[in-house]
């Protein structure tokens, strides 16, 4: 079963910061540490559909040193921290349910150094995605984990993102190399090298990647970088029925053919993007594919791949090869989420984040969408078709709790279909507040227990974003 | 400073079995217990130059259940358990320090299920790498991970290992989606699913691979698999240079070329196996290259190589494109190490496995066979070249401590230069016993003490493998 939110009762366990550490905050940060409520709240705050319960103050750091700092006195005070990188979470991660200090990254927003020989580059927690992307791309280099929203490469770390092109490329787990993270006690450490493999000791990076700032603070990440490639093809192709499309996907995954980019959109997200990007797309399901590498084998891909689709009914397809054309492209499937929300005026959206091994997965998007239609809310999905992950997203009204309650049960049991054939609640979004019983439902108990020792060994007073991923 | 190894004198912290735990191992496993001398010191013993120290007693398990009732019976008593797959590891991981019970998981050698559709299998921890390929190879998929000798797949996990396919497919980070795991207390449980990626929770399963044995026995290994490419060709290229033939690899990695394998050796190592293998190569610095795709992209890749390798030096091109041709050469290149050590009759090998910013790696392959050749010890090199990998083994004499001594000497300046450049002690053979000063002057006393307090947190009376990787 689903972990219901923390009850306002949780409240209880405020830890909220005492009068010395607010001034040694102050005395060290000056302005740069806020009590204002609408600070507060803004930090309190993320993509997801839940109440803000916002934190009791907000530094906004601008060194390592000055995160170490903030958190030694949190540590000595045995109070909560939350790092805030983007606000771009989707899974509660940044709600301060036992109040304390947010920490805020965006400040830290320096590429510290790029080494282009090495295809690797070290950024600090606040980089944006789209940032990193536009100071490496004169040097003919990517990265190319692209989770959709602008977010920070920090919080991008935490939650182990993924998105768009995992399916090539892999996620953040595959492209990060190693961290500068600070403990709970606030000393700092480094993970990694600047290798591109190691055996030295405990996987201490990929621990911290996707612990979703209950084991420390990262400030830095050094990153995998990757060569632009000569030529990029994008299509859109329209099928009669889900099955055609994501057949197609799964054909071309079993192929080895190294497509970038297998993106699902069903026909209501195509309707969405229409109606706020004016595309005119066919209203039908849809897949939106990216192909890099020489000419020639873009070529080839795009031929193999028009074969495939077409015998599973695929048609319509639709090339872009400028940059231009790809663009408007990316940029309609990136607006899908709040186009989607724009077809129910005042909604907020209850978002899936499956995975599954990839020959469940047309089943799982049919039943997926044959029980929401039955319980006739209305919704959307986009998938990472590739990697076996979708979003089925149901629009509720927040004023009416039984649509909650009806979203709710539909992600349940979208949930427990996709852990009763192996696969996983949540693909690239994270545990947060929300999936903490599908946690212990899908790893056991004592996995979980597992990970509820390397936190209290890490961080054993509890003051790492807590309430997040399990309950201590 | 590389940490000395543990002098016999730690043998008083042996922790021996006592005979309540004997007679009942004895119950459960019959003659699959075993305390005879020829059997312990065949399971202390493992590819590295160190004096045996061998376990008290071996048992052979054949399931996770008799794994989990072993270690219940190692815990209930405080005495180590070692797991042992193939015995090829090379830093000493299978020395039983300590004393102590060595699980033998070989006859754990069931491929418990292939998922063809999905690109997944599941095997028991004591299949071997070989027999898991001949086993899918008629599914047209193979697993790629080769570190050269026929390891288990339990002992790959373990050590994090990689191999000849890295640059392209990945190591075992990156190839393992989950496992099964009897805990230090003897509990059983899950890590990871069957889904290519997941944000569920802190990833148990990367911090499993490469732990040594250290915190838990792995005895079930999912995997991703890869479809058998539709053709393959390997090449052979000779430089009149070491720069050459790492420049070349450099240039083929920076233009993102997906070349699968990119293995160096230098004269000394072709001359060996030119003695071993009779194939008459040039005795030059040597790439041996394979391309994997499609025939028009392998074509692509092919003529792309010939083109920056002859810009660098390179000639004498020869190709493999029949099944034949390609193992004779990679026979070759696998019997380079057993090659190597046939220069020097009755040596033993101290054995490098630093990996670099690839940038750097011209510059650190020169350096170590400059120190080498001025130490006046036999040696060679093979390198994972497109990883920044390589290995320089020392052949020295092991009735002679001074030879022992003038390799450690050079291994250490070989390790200090990688270090300094932000690169690892190991890129692929672990830490084990021998390089546990490297581990903290790579990594730092921070983060090896949160490995420790990771391990102490899952293996409170540290039963599992003790003496590795770190000292408590």
């Amino acid at each position: 079963m689903n972990a219901p939110m923390p009850h306002p009762a949780e409240r209880l366990l405020a830890r909220p910061l005492p009068a010395q550490m607010l001034s040694a905050l102050s005395a060290r940060f000056g302005p740069r540490l806020s009590t204002a409520l609408a600070v507060r709240e803004q930090h309190g705050r993320d993509e997801s559909p839940f109440d803000v319960p916002p934190p009791d103050a907000v530094v906004f750091c601008e060194s390592t040193e000055e995160v170490a700092f903030a958190v030694s006195q949190a540590a000595q005070h045995q109070v909560p921290v939350i790092p805030y990188g983007a606000g771009s979470s989707l899974e509660g991660h940044l709600l301060a349910v036992q109040g304390g200090l947010s920490i805020d990254l965006s400040r830290m927003n320096r590429v510290v150094q790029v080494h282009a020989d090495d295809l690797t580059c070290t950024v600090e927690a606040g980089v944006l995605r789209t940032q990193l992307n536009r100071e490496v791309k004169d040097m003919g280099l990517f990265f190319p984990i692209d989770p959709g929203a602008d977010a920070s490469i920090g919080g991008m770390t935490a939650t182990r993102a993924s998105g768009t092109n995992a399916v090539r490329y892999g996620t953040m787990r595959e492209n990060v190399l190693g961290l500068t993270v600070v403990t709970a006690s606030g000393e700092v450490i480094r993970t990694g090298t600047r290798a591109r493999k190691s055996s030295a000791g405990y996987d201490l990076t990929r621990l911290m990647v996707g612990s979703e700032g209950t084991l420390g603070v990262i400030t830095e990440i050094t990153l995998k970088l990757h060569p632009l490639p000569e030529s990029v093809a994008a299509a859109i192709c329209f099928f009669p029925d889900v099955e055609g499309a994501v057949n197609t996907t799964i054909q071309l995954i079993q192929m080895g053919v190294p497509i970038a980019r297998c993106e699902f959109l069903d026909r209501h997200a195509v309707r969405a993007v229409n109606l706020h990007d004016k595309l005119g797309l066919t209203e039908a399901p849809m897949l939106l594919m990216e192909f890099h590498g020489s000419a020639a084998s873009v070529a080839e891909q795009a031929a193999t791949v028009q074969e495939i689709a077409r015998d599973l009914g695929g048609n319509d397809f639709q090339w872009a090869t400028t940059p231009e054309e790809r663009t408007r492209l990316w940029t309609a499937r990136h607006h899908a989420y709040l186009s989607g929300l724009q077809m129910k005026p005042g909604c907020r959206a209850i978002t899936t984040d499956t995975c599954v091994p990839i020959s469940q997965l047309a089943g799982m998007v049919t039943a997926a969408l044959d029980d929401a239609e039955a319980a006739g809310l209305p919704h959307f999905v986009v998938g990472h078709v590739g990697d076996g992950n979708f979003h089925i997203a149901y629009l509720i009204d927040p004023a009416l709790p039984e649509e909650r309650e009806r979203a709710e049960a539909l992600n349940d049991r979208v949930v427990q279909r996709a852990i009763a054939v192996e696969g996983t609640c949540t693909g690239e979004h994270g545990i947060g507040l929300h999936k903490q019983g599908f946690l212990v439902e899908e790893t056991g108990a004592g996995s979980v227990a597992m990970m509820r020792a390397i936190k209290l060994a890490l961080d054993p007073h509890n003051i790492l974003n807590p309430g997040k991923i399990f309950q201590l």
